[in-house]
């Protein structure tokens, strides 16, 4: 098997948007394997592609391309781009959409600008086929961004509600609903380490309190809310075998108070 | 290519999830195949996914490995296990999600306990991750059941809705219904025959009687309800060229009769 | 790796059908490369997955094979058919969902005829487990069409809403809506230079009045519809950041008209 090029885009499934992206892939790099991330990103929705591209890209082997289209700026002049973090590469559009690994990790970033690299007949409204597509199938063939353009250094940044903490606790924001209903927030085990130590915690969101955190939702009763550190290491609030989002009336975008306990 | 892992989780497919599983099974086995079966299983529906996998996974390549997530008790003491059937493996939760195949199949099964096969990284919610993917990895790598747990006999089982049979007829249940509203009964074709012989069957569902069964939905005009035997074997009630569960206002959990006719 | 086979059904992906088609084909072509185009297509239209396959076909390389699953008529003396275009090859039933390549292509169409190449078991509801998914795997193996039915010339096709034509301007539908909801039209980019040449055109739909086109909705104030050529050839109406069919109020089969300005 060739290398592995993952896809999250928000075209959803039900259109030939995504078959098309690979389509033109296997034309240039007729053994990579596709990983399908998520296509349901919500509607022009840059945050939420993010945080999933920011979750999977990781977990795959060295060397993976991680085709990322959200793109409400296409056919203006936003520039294309290709990252190198870690051993991974990222292509997508410079519209904010790699924010959160621009804050965690180091990296090099590049504009896309060679057209040879890039479809032949291209359109103003889909870059995923005529752009980004070709240039990841590129990658994945061995080709280096270097080749395909020139460094970037000005990039569009997100500063996405960074927690505010101080002696008496923390401040987030939920900035995930995931498909069961969990609130994923931004606050990290290690700054809640660093902030709480050893101290119990109360977590305060929308009308519900909760008491202290648990180790997993499966630690309360059937239909009680818990507050636990998540899958991917984030602070999450779950209830017990139902939806927190619904049963707690809370929304992405929503406060998440800690308060130190004494 | 490599052997097939078929994928079967009430994950869904905006979040990432999914694409973290395979990503830690490439890790581990760099050439297998991935077959996703559904990821669309109702959030913790043991029942839904006992269904899917039971009408999936035979049609297979003997030697095939099924990763079937669907765990409302992730991170209690629930066992996790590798269930050895006609030639094919399943790896998942002992919650009752192989049920079906407990009551149609020889079997053996094995609870997970060595850790080596697992990621070093444990979360409390997402063995998905951490202990099934790496664990159906190793199957497709050929690695035996037995050398990654020790056999287990004491299953959960859940004994969903038998038929129930006598001289007049047969009561069953509706226990699915698929994208097209029809809806699909624990009435196999075999105990229909051993049941009614060569007699004609009238067949109550819901407020709707249907005077006989037929071949297919297409026998019938459209509009019309149609009994007959669908494509997995069961007894099913569908209407020509419409949804059946929204027309005849049936959901699953409904009871179907069917009585002999003189 | 081996072949290419796409798949487009409107099977949904909660149920267990697609993957038993898979299952089927790779025991019969254990190398072929699965790509889904959608599994979304609305139950049982037609139109729409027509519509799907016509654009996403022609970007896969010669010899792919195109599985084709929207078929109401299942069960019924339907013809199930092979059609071979440009160098790729069309697998379904002759119940019009290849109305699209019979008006724009040279093709060779045959009905499939010879049940050595289909599944043993067949069911009357399942063609596409049962005839559609071998016959496209034996295609993906080098079986040749003529191989497997006879030729036919009386095929299924659908006339739909051709655009109309005076010296006033033209007047089309729109004959699909995507997840973004863009209006997509049957007015092509060929028509409309044919037709307006270099003269401005204004634009009618629903009670929208769109003055002139632009290069695409990134050219308009967010919140305003644009009136552009989309990725696929067609004339489409936007909203730039929105959603034209919710804003505008315009559904799929809403008639277009476009006026020639002085």
């Amino acid at each position: 098997m060739g290398n592995i090029i993952t896809l999250t885009t928000d075209f959803g499934t039900q259109d030939h948007y995504v078959s098309v992206m690979k389509a033109v892939m296997l034309g240039i790099a007729p053994d990579v394997r596709f990983i399908d991330i998520s296509h349901h990103i919500p509607a022009q929705d840059i945050m939420a592609g993010a945080w999933v591209t920011r979750n999977a890209a990781f977990e795959f082997p060295k060397g993976s391309v991680h085709l990322v289209v959200v793109d409400p700026g296409v056919g203006t002049d936003r520039n294309a781009m290709v990252l190198q973090v870690e051993g991974q590469y990222f292509v997508g559009p410079d519209n904010g959409i790699f924010s959160l690994l621009y804050n965690e990790f180091k990296f090099k970033a590049y504009k896309l600008t060679k057209e040879k690299f890039w479809r032949k007949d291209r359109s103003r409204t889909f870059h995923g086929r005529d752009i980004f597509a070709p240039v990841a199938a590129h990658l994945a063939n061995g080709i280096s961004p270097k080749d395909m353009g020139s460094p970037i250094k000005d990039l569009v940044n997100y500063h996405w509600a960074v927690p505010i903490g101080d002696k008496d606790g923390l401040q987030g924001w939920v900035i995930h609903i995931d498909r069961f209903g969990n609130l994923i927030t931004n606050i990290s085990e290690q700054l809640l380490e660093d902030t709480a130590g050893r101290r119990k915690v109360r977590v305060y969101v929308g009308n519900t309190i909760i008491d202290h955190m648990v180790n997993t939702f499966g630690d309360v009763e059937p239909g009680e809310p818990a507050a636990f550190i998540g899958s991917s290491g984030y602070l999450e609030v779950g209830i017990n075998k139902g939806n927190a989002a619904e049963m707690l009336g809370v929304d992405k975008g929503a406060q998440i108070s800690l308060v130190l306990q004494k």
